[in-house]
């Protein structure tokens, strides 16, 4: 099998490469991850007086001030190996995946020699894995994989076709099968590519699923802004840049048009088209809609997951969605859901009123379950929160 | 349907953001297509000392050296408004899709304010699109649209599954029709993303078919690296950086395997598994790799596109895709194609050998179409093939 490169090969890249001036032409490596889970940052920078990198794996920095405590995270400084090569290595690190940047003379960009880079809202980042346990479920291993797909399905409510991003486990093409749905829900600035990207759904599902963790399930990630009918430039307005600020946001419009996404997926999908069969779950603005949506259509979802969840802050009152939250409420847990999972980081800005919340369903004598972290209001938790959901899903 | 925004959101959004540090912190616009076709770009870059742009939609220019002419694109300096937000106006562009970046005291970035980034193999780019004619096709419209999966198969000769990227057109998943195929193939350093990515296939294909100007079908666009499972970071090898260095390249080993895709796609596929509706085309290396297919298997495909293809540029002669090259060129003209399609610019690196090729097929009496535009060895070159080409399928 092994075969020699001729010499043909590289001139035809070479030849191209001239042409293109694309190709192999950074020889930087950056970043690299090293046996002991710390990483090295390198940038080729001549020209520049000061180089810093920054990014969620960075520590945070806990000084007094005269208003009370402040959390920083401080960038680290590269340094100039007198050629322009800046680098830097930081101190060992948990296994994770982690978003960082540099800081060029004060200008913020990305690593131009990592092509791994993803999205958030309207800000690019690289990204990078250490190895372990904890990130073991967002890498891709030698397992069966699911498929993921862009679909767009018909939105009376919205008048328009949306867009939704779709995962069938391995095999579901080949075979004849149905199967539980679990509709999964973004944050304020995200969209439909969200959990697949930043979340690493398909990966944490395969993983999951492979290793007999996780039942064989689809999950559904549409877009919960629904004022949007797909991710910023993918639709016929253009390329407009993302932002938070939406029309509709919060204001029950999503809620009272989600039957259309059950009904769409049901009719499309081979699901089991029945209440012990679908979960929805979501973070943040997500946790606030399927925490509305679950209220809403209580006969249609067994499961429910808020993650880091905006509980109380409807956008207007003038949505049904809205009324009579807790007779709703009441009707949803007098048939018993399966699961009420609700997952929140200690340090999350929604702590509080997530805690509020608890109380309310405590003194309602609702049963649900709770699981506390450390962080924020945070990828890396609501990837956790997912994974820890999923394996408790249609059992 | 209108209701404001309330507080309540604004709040939300505003803890998140200062929790995660990630929302509408950019207040630049750049870039910004102005009503002209010029577009201005802009860095807040206090520091810098040189702000520069470069692209695709620069001019290039054309010097004499002793060795000859010689072309070069020179960048553009972009002006300090004395604040540190530095700009530069182009001129009026040809409406089409563009790619840029900023060269900061000589670093090159990819803009801070632009979400829209693509990457050719291990380099990302902002990229803009003028609006007119020619970039009419790759923008989304309001017209029904195809879904796009990415999704794995198994492939005894890799001994492992590899993944492809499959458009399936509007109504296929409702509907019990079956569709046509074509086989989309990348070039070197690129991967099973790169048609959907820098070609923008979906949008070409969604809008043609809605306009009547080409036939509903199936686009597979498999990973023509056949040492690779699927594209950078989407296998277990990790995150690891793209290379067009990459064993078992320009082989004979992909077009070997090629019936593994075939088969495949005609087993999970509503496909029309017929050599009359079955077409392969690729781009430079997959250009390379189409024709071989397309003579290998003759009997498989009735439609070739060459686009800006490596013509003998065989790495090694062992694969029995090269033995008796002319007399199975032979067997597939006497089956009289329905269209062997060759298209390439009149700068491209590759043009005297696709000449020398059209020269041996007029000298065989093989007919085939022949598209010749300007420019050279590049995507903006590619969209519009493909678009060409699509819409002399299946007729």
């Amino acid at each position: 099998m092994k075969r020699i490169i001729a010499a043909t090969l590289a001139t035809l890249a070479l030849q191209a490469g001239a042409q293109q001036a694309i190709w192999d032409q950074n020889p930087t490596t950056s970043p690299e991850v090293n046996p002991d889970g710390s990483v090295t940052f390198r940038l080729l920078a001549p020209n520049a007086t000061t180089v810093e990198v920054n990014g969620d794996f960075m520590p945070v920095v806990i000084t007094d001030t005269p208003q009370g405590p402040r959390s920083t995270r401080p960038a680290a400084s590269l340094t100039n190996d007198g050629n322009g090569l800046w680098s830097y290595t930081s101190a060992p690190l948990d296994p994770e995946l982690y978003n960082y940047w540099f800081l060029v003379d004060g200008l913020q960009i990305t690593d131009p020699s990592n092509a791994f880079k993803v999205r958030d809202t309207n800000i690019t980042f690289d990204y990078f894995i250490v190895d372990g346990a904890q990130s073991e479920l967002y890498q891709v291993h030698d397992v069966p994989h699911g498929t993921l797909s862009q679909i767009w399905y018909p939105s009376a409510t919205a008048g328009t076709p949306r867009r939704m991003t779709v995962y069938t486990p391995a095999g579901y093409e080949a075979g004849t099968d149905r199967y539980p749905v679990l509709y999964l829900l973004h944050g304020m600035g995200g969209d439909e590519t969200s959990w697949s990207q930043q979340g690493r759904a398909a990966m944490i599902l395969d993983n999951l699923i492979a290793s007999g963790q996780a039942e064989p399930m689809i999950v559904v990630m549409p877009n919960g802004n629904i004022s949007m009918q797909a991710a910023p430039g993918e639709t016929s307005a253009g390329l407009v840049q993302p932002t938070t600020k939406l029309p509709h946001t919060m204001d029950g419009l999503f809620e009272e048009a989600f039957p259309e996404i059950v009904s769409f997926t049901d009719s499309v999908f081979r699901t089991v088209p029945a209440k012990q069969a679908r979960a929805v779950a979501g973070l943040s603005m997500g946790g606030f809609n399927a925490m509305g949506i679950s209220r809403q259509y209580p006969g249609d979802f067994d499961y429910v997951g808020l993650f880091s969840a905006a509980i109380d802050r409807e956008n207007g009152q003038s949505s049904p969605v809205f009324q009579d939250k807790d007779a709703k409420l009441a009707s949803q847990f007098a048939a018993a859901p399966a699961l009420y999972y609700i997952a929140i980081g200690n340090e999350d800005f929604l702590y509080d009123e997530n805690k509020a919340y608890r109380a309310k369903l405590d003194t309602a004598g609702y049963k649900y379950v709770y699981v506390e972290t450390d962080g924020g209001h945070i990828w890396r938790n609501w990837r956790k929160y997912l994974a820890d959901f999923a394996r408790r899903l249609f059992k």
